[in-house]
C-alpha cells in the first residue's frame, strides 16, 4: 500500500479539481491510500471522497495562494495545507505529496521541512514532455534555478538519470545539454563548463552523456533527458504550450470557418480527437522536484481533475518505484566523480591561468 | 529602384534555391535589382536568372561552408560569396545583403566589413514569430549574443523597436522582457537589472515597455516584441519549430491510420492546407541582424526557394522603409536615455552598497 498526501487547497480551483482527482484515482488505483490535506469546510461539498475507506482528511486552517510571496508562505502560514502534507512525508505517513499551489513556496517549504539529500545544493524541476518517437523526453530544470553554475548542471543530469530510470526502467537513459548548437565549442560560458563537467562523468562510467543538443530536439526524442537551467527550461516549456494552444485555436478556427468546413470536421472528427488527446498536455502533467528527502510532485495550477489525476498517477509510480532510494543512491555513487570532476577543473583552470 | 544583394552560395542547397527564389522575386517585384553573389560556375544552370534585365552577377571565387569556424570564414575566405555580397552594401552598391550562409560567419563578417552603429555593442538577430492574433510577433536576440548584459537588453529593446516601427509602421510597439514570470522580482540577476533599465526607458517616453512576459506570450501575441539574450531565444525558437514538425507528423500520422481516416484527410483537406499554410514557418523566415551599419537578412540554411523568396521580401520591405535610417535615429534618441539609465543604475547601486 502507498500513501499520498494530497494538498486539497492548491491549483486554480482547490477542491474542485483535487478531489474528484482523488475519487478518480482511488477507483483506478485499488492499493493507494491518500491523506486529504485542506481546510475541512471548503471540502465538504465532495463526501464521498471524505468517507472513503482509503482516505483520510488531515485538517489545515491555512491555504498558501497562489501569488503569495515565497516569505509569506514559508513563515507566516505555517498551517497551511502545503506544508501540513509536506510535513506528512517527513513524518513517515505518507511516501509522497502532490499539490498544485504556487511554484515557489512549495520548493522553499518542501526544502525547509525535508532538506535536500546530500552532495545536492539546489533542488529542481522535472517533467515530461511528448516526443516524436512516441515517448516522452524529461527536461530539467523548469523553472526553480534561474541561475545555475556547471555544477548544477551535473547534478540535475544525475538526478533526471536516476527519475528516468526509477519510472521508465531504462538502464542507461541518455542526456543532452541544451545548447545552441551541437559543437562542443558552442555555448554560454556556464555551458561549455558544464560540458566539460559531463564528459568527465561520462567517461567515469556515471552518466550516459549524449552531448549537447538543441530546441528541437526535446521534441525530436533525441535525447531520454534534456538538462538546462530553470529559466531557459520555463521558457522552453511556456513557449511550447503557447505555440501548442495557438496551433489548437487555429484548426479550431479554420474548422468552423464554414457549412462545409464543418462538415469536413465532422469528418475527420475521429483523427482530430486521436490527435488531440495524444498532445494533450494535461497527460503529462506532474513535476518531480528532485534532490529532497521525500518524494514532491507539483502539478499544474489550472489542472483541471483529469490533469490532477495525472499528477497523481505520476507520485504513485515514483513511490513504487522507489525514486528517492534511485536518486539517493545515484547521488552518491556519482559523488567521488563529481568532486573529481571539479578538483580536474580546478586544475585546469590553474594550468591554463 | 532598390538594389539586393544575394549570397547566392549559402545555404544547404545554394544556388538551387537561392536562384529559383530571385527568378520569382524579380517577377513579383518590378522595382527591384539584384545583386547575384558566387562561383558563376556554379550558377550556370539558371541562365534565365543570371540573364535577367534586373540581375547582375557578382562573381566570388570561394564559399563559406555551414560548418566552417568563423575564423576560417573571416580570415582565410577574403573573396567568400557572403564577404563580397556584403561589401555591396558598404560599397553603396546595395541597399540590403541577403544570405542563408553559417550564421556565425554572416555575423562575423557583417560587423567586420560594415561596422556597428555608435551605441550599439553587438548586434542582434530578430524575426517574426507567427501569433494568435493573427499578427507576428518579433523576438530578439536569436542566437547572436549567447551571454547578455542589461544593457545590452535595452539595446535590443530600442532595435527591435526601430525595426517593427518601420517594417510594421506601428508608432509605438510595446516591449516585453523575456521571464520567468510577469512580477518585477522574478528571473535572474541580469534580467531584473535590464527591467530597471527599460522601466527607466519607457519612463523617458523612449520606449513602450509593457513589463515582463513568459514563454507562451510570444504566440499569444501579448507585445509587438519580445526581448531576450541570445540563448534563450534560440532555444525558444528551436523547441518551437520542433514541436510544431511534430504536430505535423503527429496529424499526417493519425489521417494516415485506415482506410476511413484516410477518407476524413480528403474531406478535411481543404481545412488542413489552410491550416498549414497558416504555419507554415518558410513565411517567416528571413531574421534581420540589428545594429550594423548596413541591411543584412539571415534566411534559414534549410531554405527552401518558396522561404528565400520570403527573406528577400523581408530584406526589400526594411530597405524601401528605411529601416538603418530607423534604427540610427532611435539609438542616438535613445542614447542619452541609455547613459542616464546606466548612471541611474550605477548610482542606485552605489547608495544601495
Amino acid at each position: 500500500m502507498i500513501t499520498i498526501a494530497v494538498d486539497c487547497m492548491g491549483g486554480d480551483v482547490g477542491p474542485a479539481s483535487t478531489l474528484p482527482a482523488c475519487a478518480a484515482f482511488l477507483d483506478s488505483h485499488p492499493e493507494v491510500r491518500l491523506l486529504l490535506v485542506g481546510r475541512p469546510e471548503a471540502m465538504s461539498a465532495w463526501p464521498s471522497v471524505l468517507q472513503h475507506p482509503r482516505c483520510q482528511v488531515v485538517p489545515a486552517t491555512e491555504v498558501v495562494a497562489m501569488d503569495d510571496p515565497v516569505e509569506v508562505a514559508l513563515r507566516k502560514k505555517k498551517d497551511s495545507s502545503m506544508r501540513v502534507a509536506i510535513t506528512q512525508v517527513k513524518d513517515g505517513a505518507a511516501q509522497a505529496i502532490v499539490s498544485a499551489g504556487n511554484t515557489g513556496a512549495l520548493m522553499a517549504i518542501a526544502r525547509y521541512v525535508l532538506k535536500t539529500l546530500d552532495g545536492i545544493d539546489r533542488p529542481a524541476i522535472a517533467t515530461q514532455m511528448p516526443n516524436a518517437r512516441g515517448g516522452a523526453t524529461t527536461v530539467l530544470d523548469l523553472g526553480a534555478n534561474v541561475d545555475c553554475s556547471p555544477e548544477h548542471l551535473l547534478q540535475f543530469a544525475v538526478m533526471g538519470s536516476a527519475l528516468v530510470q526509477a519510472v521508465s526502467g531504462l538502464a542507461s537513459p541518455s542526456v543532452g545539454l541544451l545548447n545552441v548548437g551541437e559543437e562542443v565549442i558552442k555555448g554560454s560560458e556556464v555551458i561549455k563548463q558544464a560540458g566539460v563537467l559531463l564528459r568527465r562523468a561520462a567517461e567515469a562510467g556515471d552518466l550516459n552523456f549524449h552531448g549537447n543538443v538543441e530546441g528541437d530536439d526535446i521534441f525530436k526524442g533525441t535525447t531520454d533527458i534534456v538538462v538546462c537551467d530553470g529559466f531557459v527550461g520555463n521558457v522552453a516549456l511556456k513557449a511550447s504550450e503557447g505555440l501548442a494552444s495557438m496551433i489548437g485555436a487555429f484548426i479550431k478556427e479554420e474548422f468552423s470557418r464554414s457549412i462545409f468546413t464543418k462538415m469536413g470536421a465532422l469528418f475527420a472528427y475521429p483523427v482530430l480527437s486521436a490527435f488531440k488527446k495524444r498532445v494533450d498536455h494535461r497527460r503529462y502533467n506532474g513535476g518531480a522536484l528532485l534532490g529532497l528527502r521525500g518524494l514532491v510532485f507539483k502539478s499544474h495550477g489550472s489542472a483541471d481533475a483529469f490533469a490532477f489525476e495525472h499528477a497523481l498517477a505520476r507520485a504513485y509510480d515514483a513511490a513504487r518505484n522507489h525514486l528517492l532510494e534511485s536518486v539517493r543512491d545515484r547521488i552518491a555513487h556519482a559523488a567521488p566523480l563529481m568532486s573529481a570532476a571539479l578538483q580536474a577543473q580546478d586544475a585546469g583552470a590553474a594550468t591554463s591561468a
